[in-house]
């Protein structure tokens, strides 16, 4: 049974181009980026060239990347790394209720250290508004946190209009967003943004998992989280991951505003066939600020978890909420803090598409999720699921 | 021109066998191992399968065991996430002068925080005495950290009697080591060793960077110091990098005392004929109680610096110093707090074998090493050379 799988957003596969050119690098890039022989200068020049080439992808300047394990480092690194290098005793950062728990975690950990956390509620269509993040500023905040995009709707977030209007305030306040949903899957000019820390992961954007970046715009105050050597200009310790990091500088050239269309294409098929098909299915998140891959569904009446496990069944794998949260029987704080009840949230599903998903693979999605939510409806018979749930 | 390596305390390539495993597993087990889907359990029972084998390498129960981006972040874990998990507001922790920067650093970081800290000096043979480290123990010490082996000397630390007699104090002092030279080299029973905390790392061992892992025995108090989902028993937020997991287990379980015994006749060989050949040369740390592939030789008036780049002009890698403070102009550490003078440490080089080198390629070296010290010997004479240094 060929297994077709759409939970990119949870975790991707190596793309082929990515696995052929990262299996020789791993073989033949083994040096130490910090060892003074060939062995180590030629891994440090393969460091420094995809740093650049990763850069560009940013338009950022090559020695505004920090190379990181992955997606929660990073953020990690940049909420931490910047709030605890600023003087205090009082600061205060902005951040918002539907941000990942790499974000939301280190925020509350900032909180057991004294600092106010103000967590932004979004529009039921999951946008959060410039309006709302301007009217939280206080004298003595310090950041905004506000991710790039949503990794349960991936609704788009308005960053370049809260950078701008935020810096229009001239108090210094740094802005960071988590652009581990959004980059490669839209752009991310951190200019254009107008934004100091962003961060980003590989396995995300089918490169390997245990490699992610930062980028901390020159001139941010930054101290490291994790200590030792001095490497990546002394903002984050460790033997440089070199295979990775050209996997994930490879990776990002890879992505290419064609396939992220060629992609919209097939999802924007499948929603509108299963719309079309099935009763009482609703989007959950704003339909057009959002990324190109990403399908969150609410069929009213079905448990998605069931649903999940009956596509998984037919060799299918899509996800109801995050997969780090997964295992957890609270329903999805995002969807909770758009407004969505428990049942609600329960009831959704998000189908997220990768470059390599093909139209016959959708086709065989589209029938299989008919299908499915039929049958559980026929064995949960309308005004009875609506009560129920 | 074949390139000879002997520079794997820096950091080694990837074992053939582990490279052939890991490429089939980045290809074929790529799902995020919290996902609910085929794709995802299926990560999951390699991730578990991948820790039951590691902790057995080490004697210890799977659930001790959290997987790391490294050796670093092991490191990191272990002291910060033991040390800010205890009550203050008088903390006292012992480590010694010789430990990696991954070590110091935090420690540093923890004096930054309040945290008293006394770093014991080895002996002139690079060994830290148990008394020295007993004496040292005050009624608010928390945990003691020392390095199971050095990684510019190879010196093994007597581990053992440390913890037993710490132990024995009833004080409940918790121990940490730093494993990640030493494991996979020698004996790394948590039990026999007696401690709490034991870092350590893929790359050192034929297996990829970026992964490591950390031994945290059943009951020791630790927080983790990333946050986010609730991987690992929330001790390491992030996706689980499970192919890395996978080449860590499979590598440590090729670490073989027959393997070890091998390198350490190669090693010995080549001290031997060094040792016989040249004159002025000496072993760096205790003769005995060392790593069975490290040789660290002075070599009285000639530049430990020249002599890596001459000998990587032949094509041969060695280091002079640990790869992590390479780039510094500051004389080892290490060497320094075993009573070197700085021209002493400057004269100072690193050979560190690995099971893939042959016979011939000891050869190879042996005949490199004696001419190129000739020949800087015959370009400063000797007088000269022992003013100058």
């Amino acid at each position: 049974m060929p297994r077709l799988y759409f939970d990119h957003n949870a975790t991707t596969f190596l793309a082929p181009e990515v696995a052929s050119s990262y299996f020789s690098a791993l073989t033949e890039v083994h040096g130490n980026a910090s060892s003074v022989h060939r062995a180590g200068q030629t891994a440090k020049q393969h460091l420094e060239s995809a740093r650049h080439s990763l850069a560009a992808s940013l338009s950022a300047a090559p020695q505004e990347m920090v190379f990181t394990g992955g997606g929660t480092e990073s953020n990690n690194l940049a909420l931490l790394g910047l709030v605890r290098s600023l003087p205090g005793p009082s600061k205060h950062i902005i951040t918002t209720a539907i941000e990942h728990p790499s974000v939301l975690e280190p925020c509350r950990q900032l909180e057991r250290e004294g600092v106010a956390v103000s967590y932004v509620t979004p529009n039921s269509d999951g946008v959060v508004s410039p309006e709302a993040v301007l009217q939280t500023i206080r004298p003595e905040t310090v950041l905004l946190s506000v991710m790039h995009a949503n990794n349960e709707t991936g609704t788009l977030q308005p960053i370049a209009e809260i950078a701008e209007r935020t810096h229009r305030l001239g108090k210094g306040i740094y802005l960071h967003s988590d652009g581990v949903q959004a980059f490669g899957k839209t752009g991310a000019d951190v200019g254009q943004l107008g934004i100091d820390l962003y961060s980003l992961s590989g396995h995300k954007i089918f490169a390997p998992k245990g490699i992610g970046a930062l980028f901390i715009r020159k001139g941010t105050p930054l101290k490291g989280i994790q200590y030792g050597g001095r490497h990546e200009r002394e903002r984050r310790a460790g033997t440089e991951n070199v295979p990775g990091v050209m996997a994930l500088a490879e990776a990002a050239g890879l992505c290419a505003p064609a396939g992220n269309e060629a992609t919209a294409t097939l999802r924007d098929r499948f929603e509108r066939e299963i719309l079309a098909a099935v009763d009482d299915v609703r989007v959950n998140g704003n339909f057009r600020m959002r990324l190109p891959n990403t399908s969150n569904l609410l069929f009213r009446g079905v448990s998605g978890e069931a649903l999940v496990i009956a596509l998984d069944m037919k060799g299918i794998a899509v996800s109801s909420g995050s997969a780090c949260s997964s295992g957890s029987v609270e329903p999805s704080h995002v969807l909770l803090a758009m407004g969505l009840t428990p049942a609600e949230a329960r009831s959704s599903v998000r189908f997220s598409f990768g470059r390599y998903n093909t139209a016959e693979e959708v086709d065989v999605l589209i029938e299989a999720v008919i299908s499915a939510v039929r049958q559980f409806r026929r064995h949960t018979p309308k005004e009875q699921s609506l009560v129920a749930v």
